[in-house]
């Protein structure tokens, strides 16, 4: 498997290398594996730190900015990140306002930022968490206990970044994020594995002719393998999964999410069918985002993840937000 | 090879449909296949019109929307759209400012171009036309004489879009735009080619174990094929091809842009070997975009873009657009 890399042993630190050389506006620090916005600390303003593994990109760097995230801690390719990123994260985003973690519930991640959020507060810094587990498809895995944290990330992020942003206090961030990670929930498929550049080859075998469903975001095994389905079948069977654990009242935020590897133009034609299928089953949408944002490097395959909406998330969601990943304006 | 789709024969109208489920701010025909800003046409403003074949997503549907192109007509995969659909989409944003068309320069979109633009006038339209011919890698290619149009045409659609938006005439749009494409110049490597709906195969045969130098964004042949080269290598040599086409005297617009299959991470570090490249040989960098904006469909791979910018073309880049694709705020 060919990669445009120099060597497997720098790929993150050469990609943070490229992200501060691309973004003027974030502060890289490649040694320490820190990515904060410039103008941080932001005064009276609530500090929203997130991370974990490499290889999910733009998640979480690339979602650093006005509106969203103000530091991200990257880790290894698929291995989270280390206390003492997430203790200087915390510290370089701190007005006073307090900190809030934003983890994505996977074994390595929820311990770390534990333990960062300890040596956070023995250093004065108020710290809040919020764990983000909305992947419908299993209870444990291979890196999990409980369900994994996937696409929903992004509208945590979004949600209470802009709640920050706004001025809120530190308790109300986490409720708000807590509230989002509630309502959301994702199931994702693979049809073609990924290659971590460590491994070289793909990380899991999937024979030709058949798909995962319910994979998980580092290849981890879902809830079965089938034959080879259509996108509209595919569409049919994810909604599903998700609907039987989200019962909505109203409606909802969609997230059609690309693996890394599948065409936007699949994306797009897989979006029509997710709609057919959400109105098919009566689910008003309010707002709909297409595209790659919690990758899984080069994997083929989808996730679909709804999040009900009340006004005031919606609102928030709408709000400007400015990184590299996600941007939208006034 | 496994995609995400229904059947190969609706892959693109799929595509709009999601398309049009996503975008409420656009207006998608697909049955005609134009895609158009939903305020359009705006009062007295140029309109902007491109497109070609599909499989380059977020190019050009993507771009639709306000500082960028007001219409776009996307063909069958790699094939250009018809006469038809740009006489449509031409009507559809004329002001009666006229129109321009960005064509990228492949044989079949030149000839429908060509056809529209006679039909549109026919029809009472002024009608300018630009054609993007960045690619260095060869003259004369499996689609192209001259020179191929890639990464340059978000830089021509960019940069006059902002004009037309700001309300300048139409000779005026048209000359800015051929001056950003004569001040543009790109080089592309696949390290891994791409499979169409159509043929359900791999379009080339790149062995294992080395890359295609100078490829073109449908897979065509490029310079030559080497043995595997790392990310500083590659960078290089992508740097160098331009540079000896392009003589910078001051700061230029950098786009590292993703084939498809390239995990957003490589890309990264891909363009910081871009930067120490470009720092090497004494050019200065004014902005860089990174990301998945000219793609091939899955191919693996990347292209460099370079554009030798003044400073109204700096001031026009960094004007705000909102489009699917790109968007950035004031």
């Amino acid at each position: 498997m060919k990669m445009l890399i120099n060597v497997p042993e720098t790929v993150v630190p050469d990609a943070l290398r490229g992200m501060a050389a691309a973004h003027p506006e974030l502060t890289v620090d490649v040694e320490r594996r820190v990515i904060v916005r410039r103008d941080a600390p932001v005064a009276g303003k609530v500090g929203l730190v997130s991370g974990g593994g490499s290889g999910h990109e733009p998640l979480h760097g690339g979602f650093v900015g006005p509106g969203m995230l103000d530091a991200a801690c990257p880790g290894e390719i698929f291995t989270s990140p280390v206390p003492d990123q997430m203790v200087r994260a915390a510290a370089a985003v701190d007005s006073g306002a307090g900190v809030l973690f934003i983890v994505k519930n996977y074994t390595g991640d929820v311990l770390n930022f534990n333990m960062a959020a300890e040596l956070a507060e023995d250093e004065g810094i108020q710290v809040a968490s919020v764990l983000v587990n909305d992947d419908v498809a299993v209870t444990d895995s291979l890196y999990t206990a409980g369900r994994r944290g996937t696409g929903a990330t992004l509208f945590v992020e979004k949600i209470a970044g802009a709640a920050a942003e706004q001025g809120a206090p530190l308790e109300r961030v986490e409720a708000i994020a807590r509230r989002v990670n509630e309502a959301s929930r994702s199931f994702g498929v693979a049809l073609a594995a990924c290659t971590t550049p460590a491994k070289g080859s793909p990380t899991f075998d999937l024979p030709a002719g058949e798909l995962e469903l319910g994979v998980g975001i580092h290849g981890e095994p879902g809830r079965e393998r089938r034959a080879m389905m259509t996108s509209g079948e595919i569409a049919d069977f994810a909604v599903q999964a998700v609907l039987e654990d989200l019962r909505p009242g109203g409606p909802v935020l969609v997230l059609v999410n690309g693996a890394g590897g599948t065409p936007l133009l699949e994306l797009y034609g897989f979006n029509a069918e997710v709609h057919r299928a959400l109105r098919e089953r009566g689910v008003p949408v309010a707002r709909t985002l297409v595209g790659n944002y919690v990758t899984s490097l080069d994997m083929a395959g989808a996730t679909v993840t709804l999040c009900l909406v009340d006004d005031e998330m919606l609102r928030l969601y709408d709000a400007p937000v400015q990184t590299p990943g996600l941007r939208w304006g006034r």
